[in-house]
């Protein structure tokens, strides 16, 4: 019953035999392998994006930071919304990559920037001039930190605020497979026609070892990005273990199978947390993330019966969780856990 | 016939297999799953170093910049062999992570650092008060970037100039195993009993897919190297991979076995290039890399007879050539590249 | 009529005469002239801190991000007010002094940070373990950017709640005689006695020509210090005309003297501006920053009859503005100003 | 016998009174004010150069570490003389701007880079394709460190080079004035028509109180510019102080008087030195910095006597010393410090 996080499980069967596959013989290092090659050209068509690059980094933290420090000059304002990772559980790596750009926290209900008050938010920066930091990159998560999912057209409406002020619009994709499972939508229609910029377009979570795509749209920004890669330590010698994993994960739609298996699960276990009495559920469920609050204690007796989750207390008598499936949680799985809450509760 | 560099090898079957064997069912993230402790304990016994603290990483780069920012404040020196990987490989690595540490290269024959040019470095250095910079850290790289070995007693004469400035020295290990293999040094003698205070284990290069191993013999800078390691995003989620190749590989004497390999390799292949006539080494081959010259075109031609290797010109009639021997390299691939060489020549 | 900052007025005629009697003859360069020495000891006496050192910089924004990067380390997080200076008006300067460390911003009425959300703000800072930035030290402003004025007893509870959790406490006194000037409490009480471990003691606004004073309650920090202000380009060579005006400012009460005459131009400002209808104070008036609102329109009808001030508008029909009153306003500029608003209103 | 350093002479007269006269009322703060204009517009008249921004500073070392981090990238190369101020003098400055950029060192007699020596350290740079630092920026000194002069021919030999890889060459001016003095070049020639683009033009040695000019010659860096200014803390809010200095130096050639003044001094200095038995002029002196050696002994008895210099030891029996002739050193000043030497031979 291992819901602490999708990052607990491990890699997909068909990642991994990927992996075994590119040991054998001998390959060029540091990213000159073929298989990158075919990285590359297979996510310039899954994206419609003939002319994009991309860099493989083996994680999320160093492909979004290595993003905003492309998009975002030292003295510059990234915004995202208040409880983004970048901001919240990246020990200032933005900032390290950055040489010192702020982030600005930007709030909007569950997980969602305030569209309106993220263009607020860019009109009041740089009214000072010389003194104050410059509007600098917008940064957006899908799936959000509160397990919701926005749709194309939303995060057409985010970043058209950034495009607006001339600004470059990043998208934090760690789960953007399940985000795309959720709606439906193309890749292309959920990231460049929307205006973004810059993709991190995570794996890891979703049935890797430990790969992320930093895909640029705008190839002009690729050397740039491989100098920064390269000084920052990410550029694997052995790279053809990242692109092994990258194309095993992106063949015959495995990516997107597994981020729907993910939601299923989500989903199901959305649905029994509903159910029961005195629980309720505190953001929309739309993919694999599910946040709730019940009687405290809960947490803790769930623990005992072999439970894995994060809680926190709230007002006096209730606490809050958060459960993640993953792309290898069984229905059993679930059924164990609501069976297990049921006992707690 | 692939001798471009020890990173072009793929990972010992051993490793791989932990890999595989580590990925079944749930493990906790970010390095809190069981094998990070064995590995811990198993790199204390190896070293002798019970207090010691490990932090492991993906590349070499991240891991020796990480050590040099632990050491060295922004407004200090690094002193380091004038061709160290650090100062010529590594696009600005150290200079970022220590955020602006200068470093000074000390010159020396065949790759090793020469103590009274070190002790000279040392001295000039911060003589000028706070116009200049101040005396930071020593860094030493055993297997030289030469192709040469230290002694334990060599490393401990380096050292000893840092020590006695009260400077902390690290050990650029990308390459320790074979140094430890060629000189029958305990990984004691040749580290701390000698004077370093960080070091980084090189795997990579070695048999594993992607994992070094920062050891820090003064664990008071654990903390420390934690969160610089999580905001330069080398904090691994999946962490349990790394974890498992470095137990992979550290197990059963592997590590030693596949650099005496390597080295028993290059000893061959040195041997049999030094009886070519028209070929010279240009430094003591000790361990697995050879540097040698011979008549200019020899490496085109080569190359067009199925070698990888690296060449440079040099005076007329003449160019330089390095040759790295791999764990996995075979004595047929060293017959072929010396049948090849023949007809070269 | 120029109220738009205290930055818009000259050098007090005593600092003026002391700079151009430093320029006589020859001095040691670099801050070795005899003056800084004085200085120091006139601010351990004035400060009744024996121990104390002292480095004078050019600008506030340097000794402000010089102070936050010797208490705060890159992965750190500063607690200041939401409005601070530090925050909003040095275009990252602590960021790029303290190598990426994160400002949050604290709220409280009236420019002073609430204690409780303070203490909460720290609390939730470094709960996350190493996937959040740390806590690293708490900056207060006196004079706040509103223009109230924080007692000895309110530093201090803010600084015990820094001092509590272990961090540094700096004081941000761009315009600190003035506070000293409103409280009539001694600099010890209102600094180290207080908690504040780092002080930025303002000289320019209020009669100086460009000098600041960095105050290190730990002497221990003083070479870190000087490191710091070096790399930063703020080492003056002839540092002579820094102690100079620093030496003549200090000198029988000067200093004092000025601050207590902005504020009590501050103060018939503001009584003036109280007893105008339609005019509101929205900040307590407590030493010379005026904080108000008026009819929309009024402050163009003012910049037409000659005086200088900031406005920015508010809901319909209303706009807001702040006038600042200098060592230097006469009582005829504030009645000719309050005869212009009477015009204007 | 003042000859440590012109910066321990004062400020010129007229410079001096600029700044009284600047005192009087109230002027716009942070650069706004009229004189700046003025400066702006004087110095794009002398330097021919009716597009040229200018920013002013408070130190050498801020104006040439901003003029490198507009210049080269973090992960570039600056190519310096090996014995230049920024690499040797400054606590790593550049560093600390440029955000890690690397110092590389070029050898040449008397202080002057060597073109081939340069156009070699160019050409390695960047070699190794993302591995090594770029090729960032040329930075050339004159008057050189060694006090020897580069005639505006031998300054465009070498930013020659630097544009020939494309790109932008600095010239560290904080002794043009004495260079322009010494060879009779305009200021045009010296500068911008012999390819130079970012130039710290210096003013504090040769009779100011403490000003720069960081004048760059391609205008689109103006913003940029005034950015990485504030945010390093070096915009001067009393700006006016800054302005009225450089306006006052500049007046009517006062600055090229000073610096022919203190070349006067250093010729005759240098003669007098020339004919002394048993010392050696070590460099040509050809502006106002005297490099010698002489006895050991010979200082310490010059010290005694009054003089002040630098000095350190040579092989057995010799010491090496430098003298430096201000704007104000008088003639008296050089027979007396001769006098003396003639007693401490």
């Amino acid at each position: 019953m291992h819901f602490a996080s999708d990052n607990t499980s491990g890699a997909a069967p068909e990642v991994l035999a990927a992996v075994v596959a590119a040991n054998a013989g001998y390959a060029p290092s540091y990213g000159a392998e073929p298989a990158m090659l075919r990285v590359r050209d297979r996510l310039r068509t899954l994206f419609e994006a003939p002319e994009a690059e991309v860099l493989l980094l083996s994680t999320g933290t160093s492909a979004n930071s290595l993003a905003l420090a492309l998009g975002c000059p030292p003295w510059g304002a990234v915004f995202c919304h208040e409880a983004a990772h970048v901001a919240q559980d990246e020990c200032g790596a933005p900032e390290f990559y950055t040489h010192g750009a702020k982030l600005i926290g930007v709030p909007g209900a569950h997980g969602r920037m305030d569209p309106g008050a993220l263009r607020d938010a860019i009109a009041r920066t740089g009214a000072g001039g010389v003194h104050g930091v410059q509007r600098g990159m917008v940064t957006i998560t899908n799936v959000t930190e509160a397990g919701t999912v926005l749709t194309p057209a939303e995060v057409a409406a985010l970043a058209a605020e950034g495009r607006a002020a001339g600004l470059p619009v990043h998208l934090d994709g760690a789960r953007l497979p399940q985000a795309l499972a959720a709606t439906g939508a193309s890749p292309a229609d959920m990231t460049h026609r929307a205006g973004i910029t810059h993709l991190t377009l995570g794996a890891t979570k979703t049935g890797c070892l430990g790969v992320e795509a930093l895909i640029l749209f705008d190839p002009a920004a690729r050397w740039e990005g491989e100098l920064r890669r390269k000084r920052a330590g990410h550029l694997a010698s052995k790279h053809r273990f990242l692109s092994a994993q990258m194309e095993g994960w992106l063949a015959d739609g495995l990516w997107l199978r597994l981020a729907a298996q993910a939601n299923a699960r989500g989903a199901e276990l959305a649905a029994g947390l509903a159910a029961r009495p005195g629980v309720r559920l505190t953001h929309p469920v739309e993919a694999n993330m599910i946040f709730a609050e019940w009687p405290a204690g809960t947490a803790e007796r769930l623990r005992a019966a072999g439970a894995a989750l994060y809680s926190w207390p709230l007002e006096p008598g209730r606490e809050g969780a958060r459960l993640v499936a993953s792309w290898c949680t069984t229905g059993a799985e679930v059924a164990a856990v609501l069976a297990a809450l049921d006992a707690a509760l």
